[in-house]
């Protein structure tokens, strides 16, 4: 078993721990001695113990002098338990292999360097690329303060989010349809625009018994949101947010509104306009102040083009079903006006493929903008 | 080495004739003798020797006794080369092991009969699913006497075929450009619409050295074509198809344009009318009978639906780009009026997923209409 083999194995164990440790990372870690794995962790919940305390806890044998393979630099501060670099000084470990470097400011190279100081070696950046993939909301939340927003949005082969006539139940199968209630469960909010309220009347919860319920945000400039749709009537349940212009509110009618809705039991949020809608960058700053670390677009095509163009999503997800609907008037994943020309398009990266049963899931991720230089 | 590693390995040297042996289908054959492979082959060109003949020609050992395994039932006519049944016989073949049955009725199940009369073992439908799909061309054509026909599009991962403008060079990299090329050289025909045509003036040949030259057609009801595009002028150089109504041949304007077309070295079939074009199912038959055994649709999102609704089509590839161009009035893959509701949809199977550098290319089979149960 090479050494690949023990980080690769720390990586699978962290991903045990996903739907529960945010805001915390997933982390894994293997305890090798002698070329055999005698111990391994993961970190399971947040408030609970990290993976390194797990794996040290798990060994069969006295770790002394044996080498820590982690998804992520080991932790020097006290937070919800203690660090992690004291019960690998104190259980002798000679060797700490680490994946991902902690950007958390109170880490961020101390938890290396301390260990550094008590003889361990110390090895950074091993399959680094591997390891920071697994905690991609925690890398970019911790360093901008701003939540990881991804799009999701399921069509036919032929680019349709419905038939002409608007009709669309449903595109994709059941597999597909519960791969979608997994994600909503890992994201800390889901965003739809008033369009799809209107024409849906969504519950935009998350139908896994058990999981986490996002925090369900509604972009709505006008506050159009009927008292009677199913997201006002379950607002005292599952935690409803809706975001209009600063000019609505102002408006007498507005006021009314707003006081309407608080009293359902939703929050309602006044943004600076910025063509015609709550500025989209002011509520990602409004939304990573509230701890909101990662939001789940799922718009129909107008917002979809509202937060491309605004340059606030980081992954796509793609979900593409066997069919084709046709129909030069039946709607398409991303409106709006869009581009003039092929070369201003945002550029985005394959990130994986997964067969849903007949349906089919792309993922990317977004690059940024004016890349596509013509070949 | 288990018997079906032979079999696959038979397939693999089938697929070496791709492009080479039209209208006969490929086929692969592999010589085994006390578990050894002794000798194998494949059809490569039309006209030249079968699969069987090449097979038992390359044994490095009498091939007395052995187990000859073949993706398709061997011959038993005479066409351009002998039956293939009389040189399994005079080698003494013990057992043959047969993929696919071959539906030319010259053979169809004689050839395995013949062999059997002569005390060979005859195992038939061996892997038959895995050798049918060699040849999607070769057992449609061959049972219908109509093209078999291929959709083909390139998009963005929202869905577009161009930007709002028009603009749509280029949508996919040069290895997905480069893959379109090669699709020519594997189908005796092409067939785009008019707008196309007036949109991109397109060539529509294979730019693939010493590749086949597919026929390329023009569905063009009311002979809009210039004279002065690139398919017209280079109709002489590459064989060129225009296809428009009956009721425009009846004019005298269009009896002036046809006469010139087929000066600068077109042909053109008028034919009955279906929803203000020439009827689809009338063209296939048309071309069927002049040999044409498969089709590729590089139409725009017009032609496209079309196709799709007069049910011709057999297979799509879908090629998507990893950008986004936005804009709800810019062009989908498919257009036209399309469908009202999602169960009346196309439905497709997946059949195989590429990746070409930064695109995907996703082929399904078209499996029917109104099977699109609600789930």
């Amino acid at each position: 078993m090479a050494e690949e083999q023990f980080m690769k194995r720390a990586i699978e164990l962290a991903k045990q721990g996903v739907g529960w440790t945010a805001p915390n990372p997933l982390v894994g870690a293997v305890v090798v001695k002698n070329g055999r794995v005698i111990g391994e962790g993961y970190h399971r919940k947040y408030g609970e113990l990290h993976a390194e305390r797990n794996a040290l806890a798990a060994c069969t044998e006295d770790p002394a002098g044996a080498t820590l393979y982690v998804t992520l630099e080991p932790c020097c501060h006290y937070g919800k338990t203690p660090p992690c670099t004291e019960i690998i000084i104190e259980k002798k470990i000679a060797k700490v292999v680490i994946g991902s470097r902690d950007p958390n400011p109170k880490v961020a190279g101390k938890g290396a360097r301390i260990l550094r100081e008590h003889g361990i070696n110390v090895v950074e950046d091993y399959m680094r690329e591997a390891c920071d993939a697994l905690n991609p909301v925690f890398f970019h939340y911790i360093t901008t303060k701003t939540p990881y927003v991804v799009l999701k949005f399921a069509m036919t082969l032929d680019g349709k989010i419905a038939t002409r006539t608007g009709a669309s139940k449903w595109i994709t199968g059941e597999a597909a349809r519960n791969h979608v209630h997994q994600l909503r469960g890992r994201y800390a909010g889901i965003l739809a625009g008033i369009g799809t309220v209107l024409a849906d009347d969504p519950m935009l919860n998350c139908r896994i018994d058990g999981a986490h319920q996002p925090l369900r945000i509604i972009l709505d400039s006008h506050l159009r949101i009927p008292m009677g749709s199913r997201l006002v009537r379950s607002a005292k349940e599952y935690p409803l947010l809706i975001v209009c212009n600063e000019s609505t509110r102002d408006r007498e009618e507005g006021t009314n509104r707003i006081q309407k809705l608080e009293e359902a039991g939703a929050k309602v949020w006044t943004l600076p306009e910025k063509n015609g809608h709550p500025d989209l960058n002011v509520l990602m700053q409004r939304l990573g102040e509230e701890k909101i670390d990662s939001v789940l677009i799922e718009g129909g095509g107008t917002v979809n083009e509202a937060v491309l163009k605004a340059h606030i999503v980081h992954h796509v997800y793609a979900y593409i079903a066997p069919k084709i609907f046709g129909g030069e008037d039946a709607k398409t994943p991303v409106e709006g006006s869009g581009i003039r020309l092929p070369q201003e398009c945002a550029k985005l990266r394959l990130a994986k493929i997964t067969v849903l049963l007949n349906d089919m899931l792309l993922e990317y991720d977004v690059e940024g903008e004016t890349e596509c230089s013509p070949e």
